[in-house]
């Protein structure tokens, strides 16, 4: 009897170990570039209430997510594409999809996630609920040549937009049916590098390595093509010392203006949303490579490349000024603010610690033991477009 | 023996009938207000998952959203407060908070729910998590006089503003000291009807009741205090016949514009956001009432009071344009779209239907047996500052 009854209570305890109930919304991943890790965290409660190892290759891995907030899909620098349940903190599926990823997208309904790959050049698009490759659009520019795909960004329509770095083109691919994509092409430039689109899923920028300038492409009158801004947004001229080209990922759209991080320069340009013309720019303590706006557009926050990365710049865009400066820690590599913008994470790789500032006030409200911690990435993209 | 194996077999039944693991941010209520029910929504499956009664009468119900998308506040006409469960589907705590009321808010940080009275006038705020009463601000506009509140909407950093119909004053109060809120005051105009901020969490507007204009208060230099836009915006000298005030909340920006609607006339209003000037007023079917922004700002879904009130329309903002008219069925009172814009969720009261429409092709996606609904509320309006 007592037998049974050892039994029973495992058995109890076996069927009911089901992960704790909550909601999806307030939950987010951070990338451990080094161990191959994502510690699954809670903005909430401020914790990291789990750790998933097994996702490969980690450097420069970017995430996005299913539109009910419960899956992450983690794309790893070695091809590898993740789908993580954040409830059950485990590995769904994972497939290798290629040799040489570079991030990815999900469409806006949802149902399809793409693949961005350096080797073979291309982007895959995959079924958001299995992982079954749908079809593939490989980037040969011309016969027989096939180029790296960079900033790879989902638009309304079921459509994504890239920049083909070899190919100097920008490419938007519809997959209203996901096995027959059909693909526009467009002039950019010299070697784009990188591409955004901006918040409100219309204009597609890519940024160019090759020359100054930046290829802009209004998605809503796509056939009136591309056309050049920022003549001398680049490294210019005299091809100044470049520590780290800034991801067109770190500009940012406050109240009307882009912030953006200079090249080469210890300054923040602001440019005019409607017009695309330089209207300031902001002296800060090196080179930015993030200049996030808070969610409000009132604050934009400034990290810097080596060796200035251990300083924090907060610039109030009312007045145009730097309101602070933070020294949150060693090796500054990321910024994440949660949705209705009252906190920031920021990760501090040298130091191991993920720290939560209160953007009002400015105190530190906690700080979090992650290794190594890279890109931060809250559930709340899921409802926004381009992330 | 055996009874031994029915009691177990029903221990384990229930200790395990735990609710099914779901994320929470594709999810949402639809009001039936005639029940007093809400349908519980994913906008996923596109389907009702659940039903939960009890919540007291719903005729102009409204609801907020915990940050981590699991549970609705739902404020009722007749002061009940409830907080509802959307993962296990249930009530969790409901309290009678006052005998007339209409709307509320919840703060940037999650933390404070706050309901807007009519009787007694004022605003009382509640802890999000155990519905326990922290504080509250009496509208008391002169000594002895109280008045009505309207127009309740959060804003940054704790603070909440909102407008006295009988006082004509605008008021913000701060609740970082959630027991000792801070309260400042702001003269509008005559009988403030409604109000809104716009998305960014900036500007307050509050319509006007008593005369003509709408009174703005920029929250982030409130110290330059309110001033009046849009001299023409109200019922007139004439004093048009009105059958339905419009919410401000139909109100929409898009692409740095705002639309809303004309009261009175069989007109949508474009006005320029950098300076409230009109610029175009589009001529529609009916008198409207809900002028909404698909998220990308790229087209404007309107609906319109009795007679008129079976149609809807859709405006193209690049075009100005209508460029389409449906017919859903009969009383249309709400729309909502899902969070990157792809399906609209329109209520037809009359026909106990919601229909859900692809906004890019305006096919019907599905339809969903509600008893007479009315207001539509997804779970990404958590993420959102004034909503």
């Amino acid at each position: 009897m007592k037998r049974l009854w050892t039994l029973l209570s495992m058995v109890l305890l076996a069927g009911c170990t089901t992960p704790t109930l909550r909601g999806s919304a307030d939950l987010g991943v951070v990338i451990e570039r080094a161990s191959g890790q994502l510690s699954l965290v809670d903005t909430s409660r401020r914790e990291v209430y789990a750790r998933i190892g097994g996702l490969g290759d980690l450097s420069h891995a970017s995430v996005v997510f299913a539109r009910d907030g419960r899956y992450a899909y983690v794309f790893g620098r070695d091809g590898g594409l993740s789908k993580v349940d954040l409830l059950e903190a485990r590995i769904v599926k994972r497939v290798l999809q290629s040799g040489n990823a570079i991030g990815g997208a999900i469409s806006q309904d949802g149902r399809i996630v793409v693949a961005q790959n350096y080797t073979p050049g291309g982007i895959k698009a995959f079924d958001a609920e299995t992982l079954e490759l749908l079809s593939e659009v490989p980037a040969e520019y011309a016969p027989g040549n096939f180029s790296k795909v960079v900033g790879l960004a989902d638009l309304a329509g079921q459509r994504f937009a890239y920049a083909l770095f070899d190919g100097g083109e920008v490419w938007i691919s519809d997959f209203s049916d996901p096995r027959q994509p059909q693909t526009q092409r467009y002039p950019a430039g010299l070697q784009p590098y990188d591409g955004l689109v901006t918040p409100d899923g219309r204009h597609y920028l890519a940024g160019l390595f090759g020359e100054d300038g930046v290829a802009l492409l209004d998605t809503w009158r796509s056939e009136q093509g591309t056309r050049r801004i920022l003549g001398n947004y680049g490294r210019g001229e005299e091809k100044l010392p470049v520590f780290k080209m800034p991801h067109l990922r770190g500009w940012s759209m406050a109240q009307g203006n882009a912030y953006l991080p200079a090249i080469g320069r210890h300054e923040v340009l602001v440019v005019a949303g409607s017009n695309w013309q330089e209207i300031a720019h902001i002296a800060v303590k090196g080179q930015p490579v993030f200049v996030m706006a808070r969610p409000d557009g009132r604050q934009v926050w400034v990290n810097y490349a080596f060796p200035d990365n251990g300083w924090v710049e907060v610039i109030d865009t009312l007045s145009g000024k730097i309101v602070k400066t933070l020294a949150p820690g060693r090796a500054i590599l990321h910024m994440e603010f949660t949705p209705r913008g009252e906190q920031v994470w920021i990760s501090a790789r040298d130091d191991n610690r993920v720290l939560i500032y209160d953007t009002a006030t400015f105190t530190k409200l906690g700080e979090l033991e992650v290794q190594a911690p890279s890109g931060i990435f809250f559930t709340s993209r899921a409802n926004r477009m381009g992330f």
